[in-house]
């Protein structure tokens, strides 16, 4: 009975400090999903036609490559989208179907995710523009952030 | 004397286990000289018309992008490139600028390494082709895998 009664006390025990611990506990981050909700965000930024906060997710020495050339920099890739789409009426409304998100491998908390899509743009008052898109996303400090993308 | 001649004996203990541990541990891999390497080797072996070597680093499930569309799985990125490049004279001779290699952040040996480079095809007699890439590698327990490739 003795040792009945310490088995079930420290079961019990365990019981408690692992819902304790449970509570306390942080949760591990789902980078992918994360990065997800900053896609899903850049583009209702775009559609609402605010192109800094669409670029304010790229790091500040983005690399960005498009079949017209190389841009270096967020500020080079904020100005270049600034004269492409010149008004909200020319950026149209932006979707993301996103093709695949992979996530670094590893054990802990991922620091990079990349992320293959295909981009659309819609018009009230023309046809459609779509393309595709591999962007790559690292965990930093300040937070995610785009460090490469690659648009087509 | 007796507590002096302990510590002494620990502290030559801990000393001799330190030098041994550091004789022995791995050095730290180089994941963005490996990864580099593995782009330097893969325009070799597409230079020499090996393009089943070429595709080898593509993961099984790799997601391949490019203004023509969408190309899923190592298979169907060697069937692609076999079509379109049937012979050594249409391969021609590659060769990659890289423009920059990202290291996923964090401690540790980094998992994912993703590259952006200048690709350029030369060739006897006709004029170079030429175009831009970005390239996702992650580290497997099988080696180093191309996972997703977006080229132009």
């Amino acid at each position: 009975m003795r040792m009945t009664h310490t088995s079930l006390w420290t079961l019990l025990a365990a019981s408690v400090l692992g819902a304790v611990s449970g509570a306390h506990a942080q949760p591990a981050p789902d980078s992918r999903a994360e990065v997800l909700a900053l896609v899903e965000q850049s583009a209702r930024d775009w559609t609402r036609g605010d192109i800094e906060a669409f670029c304010a997710v790229y790091a500040d020495d983005a690399l960005f490559v498009s079949p017209t050339g190389i841009t270096r920099g967020r500020q080079a890739v904020l100005d270049r989208y600034r004269q492409r789409y010149p008004s909200p009426a020319a950026m149209g409304t932006l979707s993301f179907e996103v093709l695949e998100a992979r996530v670094a491998p590893g054990q802990g908390p991922a620091t990079a995710v990349s992320v293959t899509a295909r981009w659309r743009l819609t018009y009230r008052d023309k046809p459609e523009a779509s393309g595709l898109t591999l962007i790559v996303w690292h965990r930093t400090p300040a937070g995610w952030r785009l460090v490469q993308d690659a648009s087509m």
